[in-house]
This record gives structure tokens, sequence and C-alpha cells, in this order.
């Protein structure tokens, strides 16, 4: 229960949904919202309502990351003005009809906070996903969840970039968090991760109750991983792949790739190094981005600093 | 080249198959085999002809583990026989196609050998499965392999049972062999797993070749796991899932299940112990076995023996 000087007031966080799904074959989000929906008492917290959601039924039902196409780029101002068809793929339509329960996207209506549930196939751990660096409630708060659940740990990985950011579901939010917990195949369930996210939303909505109570939290830094760059694979003249993630780079998310290092290993033997300064790679061989082409996401280390906050009562 | 008493004469293995693909999210065959379609010359040897297949291109190229059903449940001999018909599943037209093409079952001119390979998500490291306790050219192949990879192992799965088994793609085959390698998440390839099956087939295509130049192989015994029941999931009244292999379990594929052991652990946290007697849990928490009803198949040791075998000059 810190106090300070210079705490900015900011609006009260009312309405809070947790989305799950998103990614139809992710399946720690997928299970812990349909357990809230049928029993919410683990969520709720005094202060705010708290609303489980599937964002992408049809692809949970299939256990597939999506119908037509893919739900997290979906929510780009176009489809969301879209004159409304039967004609759109899938995921536009579901993004229009997210876009007006949870949003209208900017406006004041919109939740306040959206946690958007996902797992990758990569060795990331417990990764918290931001869109801003200068959203310092989210600031706060994943500098809340990093102290409350040490000594186990978890990243934060800054997606704010002219050209790699997407127009993720949670975007629509105020305040957009993303959870990405692995390694976890895609269809399958490890009790492991399905803990550790269980563990995170819960400490997120302790952190909700507690500012909308009136706890100001005094100014922090915080360490994040900021994306600057995408790599594919090797491909040959025809756009095929040639080459697999290098035994020494897989799994190794989060830790420094420095010039010189093995990056690809190619089907006949040969090691491709890689050039370039020091990067913490992350998403490595995550099975989703093959078609995004991306073999691999590339960060730079950087240290934000958030301002203290307080909620205010208007 | 060992000589002996007892060998048995078989038949040449003059026709000779790899399919990859039969699930077209399981990278490690679908890349060996598209690689060796390209070029050949890793997988050429004396006095055989060896053909690369990718079995259900559709699944393939859209990277999921089939269209409209399981090809590798296809091979029934109601499927085979069925009139040719568009409204047939895509799988299953597939299936006569490949059944015209390298059988028919049960023919005499039906191919000597087909390698069918696979990934799996459970921690089952190499595993060769075999069809049949009396295919002693088979026996002796896997038993040549075990041999030709350690200290690296390999695991012989035996799925002969009444039930269980199944009509896979390589049952078209007088000797069908299936390797399973894994860890591997869907729609991923990893360098170990992918060079770990590119090793086992070569060395089985060395024993072909041994075996087709007159080499007589010695009897021998093999230690296999026998497929005996399946495990499903704990589920509500409504068929929901309502528990996950338990961390203990978690991973421990081919490791003694006793009972008493924690087998599931439910979403509220309890913990499900196994009663039974011992048996050696495999395919643990396989992704593609949720909608089959198996939490993991349950396996029990047993060394069976192969006669010797040496090839018949007809
Ligand atoms: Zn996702
Ligand atoms: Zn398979």
């Amino acid at each position: 229960m810190t106090s300070c000087h210079n705490a900015v007031s900011l609006h009260e966080a009312r309405k809070v949904a947790i989305f799950g799904g998103t990614h139809g074959n992710e399946m720690s989000g997928v299970t812990l919202v349909n357990l809230w929906t049928n029993n919410g008492a683990e969520i709720q917290r005094t202060g705010l309502t708290t609303k489980p959601f599937i964002t992408n039924p049809r692809a949970v039902e299939k256990c597939t990351r999506y119908i037509d196409t893919d739900l997290n780029r979906a929510f780009t101002s176009e489809n969301l003005s879209a004159p409304r068809s039967e004609d759109l793929p899938y995921e536009v339509r579901r993004a229009q009809e997210i876009n007006q329960m949870f949003g209208p996207k900017g406006s004041p209506e919109a939740y306040d906070v959206i946690f958007d549930l996902h797992n990758t196939t990569s060795n990331m751990g417990c990764t918290l996903i931001l869109e801003s660096s200068k959203d310092h409630f989210i600031l706060q708060m994943v500098n809340y969840i990093k102290r409350a659940i040490a000594p186990a740990s978890c990243s934060l990985l800054l997606y704010e970039h002219p050209i790699l950011q997407y127009a993720t579901s949670r975007s629509i939010a105020k305040h957009p968090i993303g959870l990405e917990v692995g390694p976890q195949p895609q269809g399958v369930l490890r009790s492991n991760i399905f803990e550790s996210m269980r563990v995170i939303v819960k400490h997120g909505l302790d952190f909700i109750e507690l500012f909308n109570g009136g706890m100001e939290f005094p100014p922090c830094t915080v360490d994040v991983y900021r994306v600057s760059e995408s790599m594919d694979y090797p491909r040959d003249t025809n756009g095929n792949i040639i080459a697999m993630i290098h035994p020494d780079l897989q799994d190794c998310d989060w830790e420094p790739l420095n010039p010189g290092d093995p990056m690809f290993q190619t089907f006949d033997g040969r090691t491709i190094f890689y050039e370039g300064s020091t990067v913490y790679p992350t998403f490595i061989n995550e099975a989703a981005y093959y078609e995004k082409q991306q073999a691999f996401v590339m960060t730079k280390r950087e240290t934000l600093v958030a301002n203290g906050v307080k909620a205010s009562k208007i």
C-alpha cells in the first residue's frame, strides 16, 4: 500500500474480459474459459465484472487455429467497419460481433481490460504481450504479476512495431494484454502450462481489484523484449523451405543470438550462421508461423519506465 | 554374415515404399518424403526399388491431420472394396487409389515393405510399430535397426489386438512397419526428430539390401511393448473432459505405471490414481487421440522370438 506523489489518475477498470480460443487449438485458454464459464468463483473480484468468453467457437469445435482467416489479425479498422455480409470470412464477421460486444474499439464504452489467452509451441515459458510502451496501467499490472509469481518468471514481449504489430482480438479493450504460454503442442493440454496460465490471470485480476480499491502503485521500471524484426526460414527459388531451426537455437527463446551463432541447419547438413547485431529471439519454431514465414521473431532488450498510477473516483 | 541352420527362406523384398504425410501435419515424414522425391540418392540401395510417396497430399497442403476421416484407419476391406464414388470421404477414395498403386492388400503384387512415417506429440522417442508378432522379416529388421543405432535407442510397439488394431496405410504391404518419432508438435519440424527418423529409415533400407544380397540373419529375440488397452480421460456426465494427464505421468512414456501411481489431475486439483496391474503407458497426451478418447495406450512387455531368415532366390 505504497503512496507516492506522482501517481497518475486513471479510470477504474470495471469491465474485464478473458478471451480463450482466439486460436481454437490452443487448449489452455479454451479450457480455462470453459471452466470459468461454468463456475466463475475463481475469477470474481470485488468491484469488477469479469466475463470469460470463447472468441472463435467454430475453430474451437474443430480444434483448428481458424476457419477462414486468423482471428487474431482480423481486428483492423477496415474489417470492423466493413458492411455486414455473409460473404465476409467467418473470422471477420466474428470480429465485428466481438467488437460490438466488447468494444467498439477506441470508444469510451469499450471494455477496460481484456486478457487474451494463447499457447505456443515455442519454449517461451510464461510471456505477457504488451501492445504499447505507454500504457502505464498495463505496465503496472505486469510489474505486479512478475513480483507476485516470483520466483517463477515471466517474460514481457512488447509488440509495438510499425509493420509487425497486428490487429489482435484484445486490441478492442482500453488495456489489452496477451498471455502466451509454452511450450505446448496445438490440440494438447499440459497441466504445467495450464496451471501457469491460471495463476497469471488470477494475479492480473488481483491487481485490478487492488487498483479499483484505491491502492496507489508507485513509479517502477519494467524490462521488456521489444519486437524488432522477423526472420524467415531459408528457401529455394520456388519458395520451399530448405532448412530447420538449428539444434543450438531450438528451445532457446529469450537467450542472446550473437553474430556467428548457428541459426539454421539445411536438410543437406549445412549450418547457416546468424549475421547482425545481438538479438533475443522468441517464437522460435512456432507451428502457426510457418505460414506467416516466420522462423522466429527478433527482439531487443529495453527498460520501460511506468508512471505511478491510482484510480480516479469519478 | 552369420550362417545358421534354421533360417527360414523368405521372398526377396524388391518393392519398397516410404510413406509420408499419412497424417498431413506430421512434418518429419512429409519433409523426408519430399526431400527424397527430389533426390533419391540417399534411399537407393542395390537390388531394390524404393518409392517415396505422400499419401495424403490434400491434408499435407492444409497442414492438417486429415480432410474427411483418418487415412490411417481407412484401409479396411470394406473401404477398399467399396464401389468408387465421389460421395465417399476423400481419404476413402485416396485409400482405394493407394491400394491400387501399392497393393492390392493381401495380393502377391503388393509391395514387399512399406515404411510409414509418423510423428507424435508424446515423449515416445523413436518407436517402430509392428502389426504382427509373427512377421519374422520385420522382427529381424527391427532387431537390425536397434543394433545399428545403439547407443541411441528405439522402442518396439506391437499393435496386434483384436479391437485396438486398426487398418493402417502401410497394412497393404506384405511387411508393414510404422515409424513414430516424438515429441514433436503438429505442424512443426524439429531437427533432432527429423534426423532420428532419417537414420532409422536408412538402417531399415540397409537391412533389406543385405537380406536381398543373401545375408542370413540368425534367430534372435526382440523385446516389445504389446498394446493391451486404451485409457480415456475422466469425463463428466455430458462427456466433457474434466482432468489432464498428471504431471508425474506426463512425458513418462514407456515407464512403468504401477497401482496407486498418479494418473490424472482434475481441473479442480484432485489427483486420480491408477488402479490395476503394472502397465507401460505410451502415446501419453497425443494431440490426435483426444478425439479418439485416448489419454494414453497401455502396453505389456513381452519378448518375441524371431526365426532366422534368408532370402530365397526364386
Ligand atoms: Zn494464439
Ligand atoms: Zn501419424
